[in-house]
């Protein structure tokens, strides 16, 4: 069987990869008298009295929403509410398996930005934090924004920060390995969408100084017409010298390309124009924007995907579990850029210096250590 | 320890009676890519193709939202979202220990009935039900029947309903015992919010003919001044005599009592002025109308409460997680007034005429048949 076809069989045979399940037992009338009426009035009133209560008696301090619009599922697009909740399903799965942390597939019927806030924001008292998911860009931005200044728990849209927090430990490794500083390296981000851009941010925050966006259009400059308000602020802190042209010119003298855009976009020719010891992230998935063996015969030193049966994966997996497993543990209000640094920190000190080579810049998302390691980072820097 | 040291010391010790839990462990890269990508894209592609899929490949068939806004939680009034949780964690535990059915907590943080209908429209896509669940009277009626226009999967107020189907379950084998016929017994409903307007209107549905619901200004009739919409409408199909007064009034010459109102509030000489072999559900709690010793020493014949500890508890354990069961497995898109009554009948059945007293009129809540009698019933009327 294909990997399709084994996926479809076990979707059907499990018909949801997720349940709930009951902690305690309910066998006698006293059990059914403590976990419902009448003992239950009791922790209902302690709550009333003393709202923060909800975090020592109920799921709430450990459990977190798995939201999503299905307006940009996987690959696939703009597929719907109940076409995603598969991959919902999956992450909550995901956020139990490597983060020990309960989990709910919420999927949105709107994909108004201002009904998905007002939808999240009341169905947020009984969870102790929200992961955004595939929802599109430019919306994910102004959504997961409003829902920061409104909640007390934290939002965290996976599909920016999750990505650029992988990413950003991958290339704290890989410049070990090549011997680059960041602040001489010149960064070509390909892909403007939510990923793209979390991820020029992220590099921005870390000390990174010459970094350029690509999109649709090539470059991203001021020049550039019919931007978006995201695109904007972007062109605003990137591509300081102003350079426009198409994604291979901003390639040229490049030091780390990192590619979150549509296959087989990059040639060879555009590696060999890189720097000496080029950095090449190519996660567009299933197929990257170039193979890694073209690459690195191209003259890349360091190639990652966002595959497995490649070396260097780059997988969410090692950041969102521990990143919520230390949030909720500390009860963060939020996930602050310092507690993502600390994540992206965490992640690549998985990889001792010893170990690091080539192809070894990144922990494997079944390393047992990864979700603690990230949780106690992020815990750490609560403020 | 007495029961609210003890239910707190739980609450505390668990820190929420519920989890979710993966039906599917990721131990394997192959186990990850089929759970999640690339192979999560494939029933995400079948779904979109065909939505209805999305019973076959995910959750939501056995999975249902219990939804409250903190309104009129237990006894103990609007008490707010976050100190609803206890209960509504409880009532998903009871959806999974006694009917096997995978249930969220959902607790909204606005009480407005256009917020929390819109709110439970748009997470609806993941849930393949709606429970809802100590809203407080009318809105609930509203609510509900707003959400039953909108959704095509089944919405119920337990409250209501599901405190009906129970009633009338035990009023079916109660008037077997004192060998009366619905069609000549006055019955009175002391309580006119969420639970004695369904018990009045479930009976009428039944078959009885003479129905009288009591409220607080006494017996609701036409001529009541401030009804609100749905006391109005109970006031045209109840009390067709017209008559007047307060409770103790109506409760002359009634053959059947069932409060759902106050502590104390019904005297023996009321019970007294009763037909003989009355039939009494107290059901306030905790405290009932009139002490089961109080009501037989007065006359009754058949008493219920809501109570664990006397004879009849009138528990909705019985009915919700059936009902849900069986609405699930036959793909209900509501829950009508024929399987409302096919669940009361069922619950009925549940006790052998052999067996039939006065102290034995209704299954235990721990009776292992119960969910299967109930949802089998429930599916056999799905139409």
């Amino acid at each position: 069987m294909t990997t399709d076809e084994k996926a479809l069989k076990l979707h059907a045979d499990l018909k949801g990869k997720l349940s709930t399940e009951a902690k305690y037992h309910v066998k006698t009338r006293e059990d059914l008298s403590l976990a419902y009426t009448p003992g239950v009035a009791k922790p209902c009133v302690e709550i009333a009295n003393n709202p923060e209560d909800v975090y020592k008696y109920t799921w709430k301090g450990n459990t977190v929403a798995v939201v999503s619009d299905g307006s940009a599922v996987l690959g696939l697009g703009n597929i719907g509410a109940k076409a995603a909740m598969p991959v919902m399903e999956g992450k909550a799965v995901l956020f139990k398996e490597f983060g020990n942390v309960n989990a709910v597939p919420i999927c949105l019927d709107t994909q108004d930005p201002d009904e998905i806030v007002d939808t999240v924001v009341r169905i947020s008292p009984g969870f102790g934090g929200i992961n955004l998911e595939d929802i599109s860009a430019p919306r994910c931005f102004e959504i997961e924004n409003r829902l920061k200044e409104i909640l007390d728990i934290p939002v965290f849209h996976d599909d920016q920060h999750g990505t650029a927090i992988v990413v950003l430990a991958g290339i704290i490794n890989a410049l070990k390995v090549v011997g680059k500083e960041k602040e001489n390296c010149k960064v070509v981000v390909n892909g403007d969408g939510s990923a793209g851009i979390a991820i020029a941010k992220l590099l921005l925050k870390y000390g990174f100084k010459d970094v350029t966006i690509c999109g649709l259009y090539g470059i991203l400059s001021k020049d550039i017409k019919d931007l978006n308000w995201a695109q904007k602020e972007m062109a605003e802190v990137t591509n300081l010298s102003g350079q426009n042209g198409v994604l291979a010119d901003a390639m040229k003298s490049a030091d780390i390309f990192i590619g979150v855009s549509a296959p087989n976009i990059v040639s060879e020719e555009m590696v060999a124009s890189m720097n000496k010891d080029a950095i090449l992230f190519a996660m567009a998935n299933p197929t990257p924007e170039i193979m890694p063996d073209l690459a690195k015969k191209a003259g890349a030193r360091v190639v990652g995907t966002g595959r497995s049966d490649f070396p260097n994966q780059v997988n969410n997996v090692v950041a969102f579990p521990g990143i919520f497993k230390g949030a909720l543990e500390g009860r963060a209000k939020q996930i602050t850029e310092e507690m993502k640094l600390a994540a992206a920190h965490a992640i690549a000190s998985l990889v001792p210096d010893s170990e690091l080579n080539e192809d070894n810049i990144l922990p494997e998302a079944f390393n047992p250590d990864v979700a603690d390691v990230v949780s106690k980072a992020v815990k750490d820097n609560i403020k």
